[in-house]
C-alpha cells in the first residue's frame, strides 16, 4: 500500500480546516487511490506537532512551542507540503521558505497563500522542474472557483485571448452593500469589519492587491507569462463614491472590482480596477462574497465560472483537490 | 519521437471541423508533448480515406466509397479514435460499433455523439477497463461547456449534492425568442429552422431527449450512477404557451429547459423540464445558444459554468481537449 505523508505549514483558519477535511477523507483516499494519507506534521509560525504515524484531530489543539519552520517539516518525513500561511507578495511571506525547501528536496507542494507565488513564482517553478516535484496552486487562485483549472484543463489546447475576474470576495461584498443600500465606502467597510467580512487592515483587498496577486499568478502559471506586480495597473475601490454608484445604478450598471488581462500577439496588458456590467451580464449577478472569472479563447468562445463556496472550507477543499490530483498521478499505472 | 495515429469516424460538420482543428494544432502537439499526431483515417457512413503517413487537409474532400466501419478504422493503424457520428440513444447509433471495437482492441476513444454512451455506457466502460483503453466524453457532455471536467477535475474530492443544467442550445434559443418577442413555440421553431438554428426534425431537442442524454451521461460517467433513460422524467418545451411565458415575465421569471439531478443518500432523482429563474440568478442570463450548469457540493458550495462557444468548432475543441489529455498522459514521465 502506498503512503502519502502530508505536512501543513501555516495553521490559522484555513490550515486547520484543511487538516480536518483531510482527516475526514482518509477512507476515500484509501478506497480510490490505494493510498494511506497520513498527516505527519502541522505548524504555525511558532509551534507545531509531528508524528510519523500520523496525527489525529484530537491532537491538533496541543501544538508545542518551537516546532516550526522548513527544517521541522523536512524532519517530519512529509513528502507533500501544504502551505497555508499568511500571504505577503512584497516579501514572499513565510510560505516562501517552506516552498523553496520542499521543492528543492523534491517534496510535492500545494500552496494556498499567494505571496511566494507572486514574489518568486519563476524561481519556484524552476526548483520544481529540477527536482521533479509538483507545485499545485488552486488554493492561491481564488480557492474553490475554477480558474487555473479552466486554463490548464477545461480549455486545454485553446489560446486564451482575454480574461477578467471578480477574484476578491471582500471587495465584491463591499460594492454590493454600497450599491444595494446607497452607503459610502467607509460605512460599508466599518460594517463589514464589525461582521467579520473584512480584515482590520483591509488595504490588501480594498486597494486591489489581492486581486492583482491572483491575476498575476494566473497569468504566469496558467499562461506562461512573466509578469511582475509593477506590470499591472492596480486601482482599488476605496475612492468609489456614493454619487458614482448612484449614477451607475441609474444606467442599469453594476460595479465590480475586476482583474483583467488581454493578450495581443503575445503582449499582455493587465490591470485591476472598477468595471461596470449591465444586469444582463452574468458577472453583474455575482453576489456577496462570490467570485467569478470569464475567459475568452479562440476556439471555445467565452467560458464563465462563478463560485460561491463558504470559507475556509471551500479553499481547503481546493487545496485538497490539488492533493487528490497528486494522488491520482502517483497511483497511475506505469505504462 | 512518439507518434499518435488518430482516426475520425463520423465525418459531418463536427467531424470535419475536428479534423481541420487537429491538423492546425500539430505543431503544438509536437512542441508540448513530443508527439507527432497523424490523422491516419477519416470516414463517414459510406466513404472514407486512410493513409498511414497521415492525411492533409486537401485530401479530406476526396473520400472513397466503401471505406467505412470499425474494420476500416482498425486497419488504418489508428491508436486513437474520435467518434463524431449521429447520436441515437435508442440504438446506440453508428458510434456504438466504432467505440466497441476501439475499446475492445485497446485503442483510446474520444466520443462526441451521445447515443452509444446512453445506450451502452456501462458496457463500454467495462470494455475500456479490461483493455486499459481510455474513453473520453467531453464532446458528448455539452461540448465546450465544462461539465464532466467540473465533476472529475475541479470539484474532485467533493460530494455532488445536486446539479442542474441548461444543456441544449436549440431549446434555450427557442425559449429566448418566445420570451423576447411574445411569439409561440411553432412560430419560433419555424423561424429557427429557417435560420438553421433548429433541425428539420427538432423533437430530440424540443422534447428534452438531448438534455436527458447529457444528464444521464454526466450522472453515469461523472457520478458513478447507473441511470437508464426510463429513470428520468422528461418533458420538453413544445407545450409551453404564450400565456405561460407572459405570466412568468410578469413575475420577473425566465423559463429554461433544465436537466436536474438531486442525490439523497445515494438515491438519485433526475428530470428534464421547464424551470423558471429570477433575473438575479446567473442561469436566467444564459442567452441564445449558450449553455450552463450549476453543481452543488458539500465542501465547495455552488459552482456555475456558462459556455458560449460557436459550433461546430467549440465541440471540436472539446474533443481535442480530450485528445490532449490523452497525449499528456502518454507523455508523462514514468516514475
Amino acid at each position: 500500500m502506498r503512503v502519502a505523508k502530508v505536512a501543513i505549514a501555516g495553521f490559522g483558519g484555513v490550515g486547520r480546516a484543511t487538516a480536518m477535511l483531510l482527516l475526514s477523507r482518509r477512507e476515500r483516499y484509501l478506497r480510490l487511490y490505494g493510498t494511506e494519507v497520513r498527516l505527519v506534521a502541522v505548524c504555525g509560525s511558532r509551534s507545531g506537532l509531528s508524528d510519523p504515524n500520523g496525527l489525529e484531530a484530537n491532537r491538533l489543539d496541543t501544538l508545542q512551542a518551537g516546532l516550526s519552520g522548513p527544517d521541522f517539516v523536512a524532519a517530519s518525513g512529509a513528502d507533500i507540503v501544504i502551505e497555508a500561511g499568511p500571504s505577503d507578495f512584497r516579501t514572499g511571506g513565510p510560505g516562501l521558505a517552506y516552498l523553496r525547501a520542499a521543492l528543492t528536496d523534491g517534496r510535492d507542494a500545494i500552496t494556498i497563500s499567494k505571496g511566494a507565488l507572486v514574489h518568486s513564482g519563476r524561481a519556484l517553478r524552476a526548483l520544481a522542474q529540477v527536482s521533479g516535484a509538483t507545485l499545485k496552486i488552486s488554493g492561491a487562485t481564488a480557492g474553490s472557483l475554477p480558474t487555473i483549472d479552466l486554463i490548464e484543463h477545461s480549455l486545454l489546447g485553446c489560446t486564451v485571448l482575454r480574461m477578467e475576474g471578480i477574484l476578491n470576495a471582500t471587495t465584491n461584498y463591499l460594492l454590493a452593500a454600497m450599491t444595494a443600500r446607497g452607503i459610502g465606502f467607509d460605512t460599508a467597510l466599518r460594517e463589514a469589519q464589525a461582521g467579520g467580512f473584512a480584515e482590520s487592515d483591509p488595504r490588501n483587498d480594498t486597494e486591489g492587491w489581492d486581486t492583482a496577486s491572483k491575476l498575476l499568478i494566473l497569468a504566469n502559471f496558467g499562461l506562461g507569462l512573466d509578469l511582475a506586480m509593477d506590470d499591472i495597473v492596480v486601482e482599488g475601490i476605496h475612492s468609489v463614491t456614493v454619487q458614482q454608484i448612484a449614477a451607475w445604478q441609474a444606467d442599469g450598471l453594476v460595479p465590480k472590482l475586476v482583474g483583467s488581462l488581454a493578450l495581443d500577439d503575445g503582449t499582455a496588458r493587465a490591470d485591476v480596477g472598477i468595471r461596470t456590467y449591465p444586469l444582463a451580464d452574468p458577472l453583474a449577478q455575482v453576489r456577496g462574497k462570490n467570485k467569478a472569472i470569464r475567459i475568452s479563447t479562440d476556439a471555445m468562445g467565452e467560458t464563465i465560472a462563478i463560485g460561491s463556496g463558504t470559507e475556509p472550507i471551500a479553499t481547503s477543499a481546493a487545496a485538497l483537490k490539488d492533493l487528490e490530483h497528486i494522488l491520482v498521478a502517483r497511483a497511475a499505472p506505469r505504462l
